[in-house]
């Protein structure tokens, strides 16, 4: 699955790998399948796990198979049902009556999707870990403020790490709410459910018709809501937290890029043996997490846009090509946010600080750093000529408190 | 301000127009001024109400200058201050201490967001309650589902309306949420505050620091959070929404679209004197509302896009250019919101539905929308030969319910 | 027209401004009418110059009245038969008589783009010069090469303002190209010209049908071409030219914002007085003008994809709702085009260059970055110990006359 | 490496695939080092074939060890030489020398692209083909023109398809014009070609320093340019050309997918056995080709706009992570629009035209469809009571003989 043009894909392991997304398929059936025999539709003897009737050895075929369709649920049924038919053919018979194709791969990305947000929550909350240890540790070691490329006033090192957290934490927020409200898609061919009631008429079953959706999203460990075919707010919101977590880290990297740079230095990536050197210059220390985590940040937003297209586009019960694009939009969104949290959080773990660099430019430039201080003096005709740091760092520390005090509470209420 | 270029402009009257953004800096510097005094910083007599003193008539000038300085705050202060000076002297030296121009900008600009989200969630209270009632009158309306462009099986357009109303309900979900937690932008120079606890040390003042950013949020009626200069989550996640509604309405849109061509006929936007005629030719009747409303649901995605950019490219304690980039966008979009959701409202409130035609369809098409269901009939030995839809409209009928009690369960906290 | 939410935008004047998309509009129907009289159909009497009949005046009612028919060509037409009435019946009663709305004011939109395009050409010109003009000067002045983020090997001023103006050259030439073929739209109704076609019957002329439109194409001065109403590349190659204009002057403007940085302080904008300060710190002097031209480069791609996504979503013979995200997106693509392009040009006459802070780097570094040439030298068993720049200046030279030479070249063909 | 979740990715073969891109790097250092053998750099000994060095087999390995230098070139060089040391120790000393990694990733993806360009070419000529065909055939076949979703006045289908025949056509231009120009990337550490002319000076060869390059890019088959590390019109012309063309094909394929709706039923999809089926309805024939056109339409834009992007976000000599976005997004656009134009000339060439059902709706509705005609004709005092094509035909025919001339003078210059 890691590809030569996306470095670091790795880290995403097989998440929304087309195996996994074929395991997810399998189990969204099963899931299905359990709810009708509970319900008294189908037999007790259709009951069938199907894990491992399809496997990663039949992603190819089916990838060949999935264009005549339009997408790969069909072909994946197909071969589904002929192997189910020697071995139990009544789940053969019974497997995937009442739902439709749009059903099985949704509900099966947001399978996907919901181990995704657990493992960029994860990622987020070794974050916030490691950036509160950060923010305290540096509340007092002053460092140039920069505004607009150019020196501003002094603040902390501390207070930076604080706001880089702000934003972990906004992403960390809206993420966790949006992966607990992760919906089934249960719908059948139009968002009906026409099929299933007719098959409660005729099995003579006396299950309610949403028992039946609500026992298979408590199988899969979703929330039981009406179909959403054409109405796309689940997978969007999902992607648009993605994106926070992303900017949230590009604005991280960047500070680091910027920060590395040999004439400033204030900042350094962790030294690991054989990471960050170039093809011809033997001297050369490539920040490379941090330059791999802005191009997360930078493509995210396209991403989220595309997904956002594609509910804007949505027609008819199902729309006749804005679903299509989803689905990479969701796999690529989903690798690379895992992979940039995941070298976010190695970043931070292993961040190099200079407090000595830092304090001197700041020593060496109180003139510039001070203006604003000075003006203000004057407001009182008293006059700064010495830089008193303490009611810089009593104003940062306040900041930074408010911003930990936050972290912990998050912590506590996960 | 209703431009040439995008019709219907007007229906978001001055939400984000040049003069709104000025009163809505007078306010936040008006609001800070007053904490400055409660906190015993800036003496009695600097208290001043500043609306007014700079007026749509100052907008010209304030554009040509706000180049040099990069944004038009600090031109407006300039003149502010030459304003004040005869009228208030004290006032002309305290007003905006302690700020800096991104935190006036900022804050402003969430100003016009929340006015602008009241706007957008009126009319999706609206929506409801037009959705509903058409979900509810419509319940047993039998129509074509279609999918992928071609006839799939019967639903009802109450079911139709109903998903329609999903969407709807998502977007007021998120957009009350976010519209409720609007942050103040108050953070000095670099997000320190030390400007600000430079000016409560040297006047003596035993107020702290964090009351006097709490107190200005209280008056502008906006939450109190640390500064967020370059964590731009609350301008994100307002894009966001904003984009969950237009996409839920362009949904709509395309629906109406398709459905009031000539060839299906079962929809139609209302007669209004007027509208909908062509340069040429005489005949036309073209659905405006829905062409308009799905041209702000092509363009959302973009420009939330944009927004995450800004958030993603950001760096220092205030950024080069990123920042720059988000007022245009959070305008647009805005206003296209706006205007897109008023539309919505009163494409909904005369909608035309022909059930007549609706209902030939499924009498017409019988053999081919009931496919699935003889396939289903095949499973128990029985045949669909007569149409029965005693199950569909069952089935359809109890999605229809649960959304509506959703639609109820929102009215009530909201 | 200059708005406080995009500083700067003065610099484009009129283009595209409601007023002048009108006058357009004027242009495009007077010279249809003249075509018409020319060609037989219409008598000798409707010749009438258009021009002033509709005025910045009658702007803010047309935009008002164009919500209803959805483009503003139909108020404005009923404004002007009205004013017409009186002065020139026959006029009155002719212009228009072949055309659809869309050919109006794709044509109208044409004539602004084509404005532009000269204006923004006649930038890249000036910077051209100037850019060469550095190129040349700073030939051997040597500095840092930088490559992700650290030092790589020295390159020379010189050197980096030639890519600098290959990446000038490149826009140049395409909207050179581009500008060069921009056509009529003249189609009618449906791309048919069957109107047209009708009255040259009915009228008894002999005139071809293609002449009518070749001569309004002519006196317009664009290219008479077949109706391109759902075909949109005249559209999107003007836009993804304008993107490749500020695609180039982001590349410069980020090297400025980084080398003027004052760790760095190898490059300064111009002083000027009352530019870059700020609101709260006295000191500041801000890179304004690149800071604002990063702002546009950061919004063309989104605006020009919005314009190929319209391209994208058309269908049937005028589309639905895509065609009306186009006439924003070009005004704003075009007028955020000029003015970067305009504040390049004042950044690259102005820009100073500090080639001893440059060659102190090269100097206090040379053990870095001469370890590539160090590497070279061992394959000859040589020793770099000393920097010898002759060949680096040999090579930098070399590419950068060659640059030059193309600059020369396109110069002449101009 | 057809994947799940793009359908009908196998169209694309292989171009752009990890292997087929591991194979390009190859050709470069092959095509390099062949340069500085003819130089008189290397010695005559270091000539060496290198493809089939590096195999399929390794892109897995390679893809792991990506991320620790941030790109392929790296490791895939280091691996290189450890198997070239013992078959030619000579050419493991001189394989790369003088280039940097960005020189070889980029020259291959450009050697991947114009691959790409190829069969974008051919699959656009094929369609030229079937289009002109098509318009040539259908020259007389009245069919209702529809505006804004509305009846407007009749076309003919040979009309639509030449439309769709000019969009094609301005893609194909664009395309071979940028093909034809396709640059190699050589430049060495930081662009200057430095460590060339270092070689060069001392091996004593008399070789110019341009004329290595332009070896190295006469053996590709590439044009020689200076290089274009930061300057990347390269890339986003070629990205925007592909775009040309998804728009192209998305328009058509917006079209099918109207026309084909049952209460339409002018055009449908070859039949083909097993393709279109539902998973739960046995009627469904859904226009897969057509759908997954758009699909592609959909998300070229946004992929267009991230190269844009990058290059506006470029800075040093080589930048610090917009770079590394290119590359995925270079391999997914062209896969994607590969895929796109094979099924559009599948659909073109299967396309079936119902001219009886377009000629009824032309005759049922002739009342409206004519009332641009009669408005006409009341100009003359005459009166179109009955409908007479003949008007009509003449004019959408020369429309049509326009575009089909374009189409043989393309061909004839191809």
């Amino acid at each position: 699955m890691p590809g030569l043009l996306w470095p670091g894909d790795e880290r995403a392991d097989r998440l929304f790998s087309d195996a996994t997304v074929l395991a997810a398929l399998l189990r969204v059936e099963t899931a299905w399948l359990q709810a009708l025999v509970t319900a008294g539709i189908a037999p007790a003897g259709a009951r069938q796990e199907l894990t491992g009737l399809l496997t990663p050895r039949d992603v190819h075929a089916l990838a060949l198979q999935g264009e005549a369709s339009g997408n790969p649920v069909i072909p994946a049924l197909g071969l589904l049902r002929e192997r189910l038919e020697p071995r139990n053919p009544v789940a053969a018979t019974w497997v995937h009556r009442g739902l439709t194709s749009q059903d099985v791969l949704d509900t099966a990305l947001v399978l996907c999707a919901r181990d995704t947000a657990r493992r960029v929550v994860s990622d987020l909350d070794r974050q916030v870990a490691a950036l509160g240890s950060l923010a305290d540790r540096h509340r007092d070691d002053l460092m140039a403020g920069r505004t607009l490329t150019q020196h501003a006033v002094p603040i902390t090192f501390g207070l930076k790490a604080a706001q880089w957290l702000q934003g972990v934490l906004d992403a960390r927020d809206d993420l966790r709410r949006v992966s607990r409200r992760m919906p089934v898609q249960l719908g059948g061919a139009a968002g009906t459910l026409a099929a299933t009631a007719e098959l409660l008429a005729l099995s003579g079953s006396t299950a309610a018709l949403d028992s039946v959706v609500s026992d298979a999203a408590r199988i899969l460990g979703l929330a039981s809501v009406p179909s959403w075919h054409t109405s796309r707010a689940p997978f969007t919101r999902y992607a648009d937290t993605l994106v926070q977590a992303t900017d949230a880290w590009g604005r991280i990297a960047n500070d680091v890029l910027l920060l590395n740079r040999p004439e400033l230095g204030e900042l350094a990536e962790d030294t690991v043996e054989g990471r960050g050197g170039s093809s011809t210059m033997p001297q050369k220390a490539n920040p490379v997490l941090s330059v791999l985590i802005r191009r997360a940040a930078l493509t995210g937003p396209g991403l989220a846009a595309q997904l956002h297209l594609a509910a804007a586009a949505a027609v008819d019960e199902r729309p006749d090509g804005s679903w299509h694009t989803e689905w990479s939009a969701l796999a690529e969104l989903s690798r690379h946010t895992v992979t940039a949290g995941s070298q976010t959080s190695e970043l931070l773990d292993g961040l190099h600080v200079d407090t000595g660099r830092m304090a001197s430019v700041v020593k060496n430039r109180t003139s510039a750093l001070l203006a604003e201080q000075r003006s203000i003096g004057g407001l009182f005709d008293t006059q700064a000529t010495d830089f008193d740091p303490s009611h810089y760092l009593g104003a940062t520390g306040a900041v930074i408190d408010q911003i930990l005090a936050r972290a912990r509470a998050g912590q506590e209420h996960s």
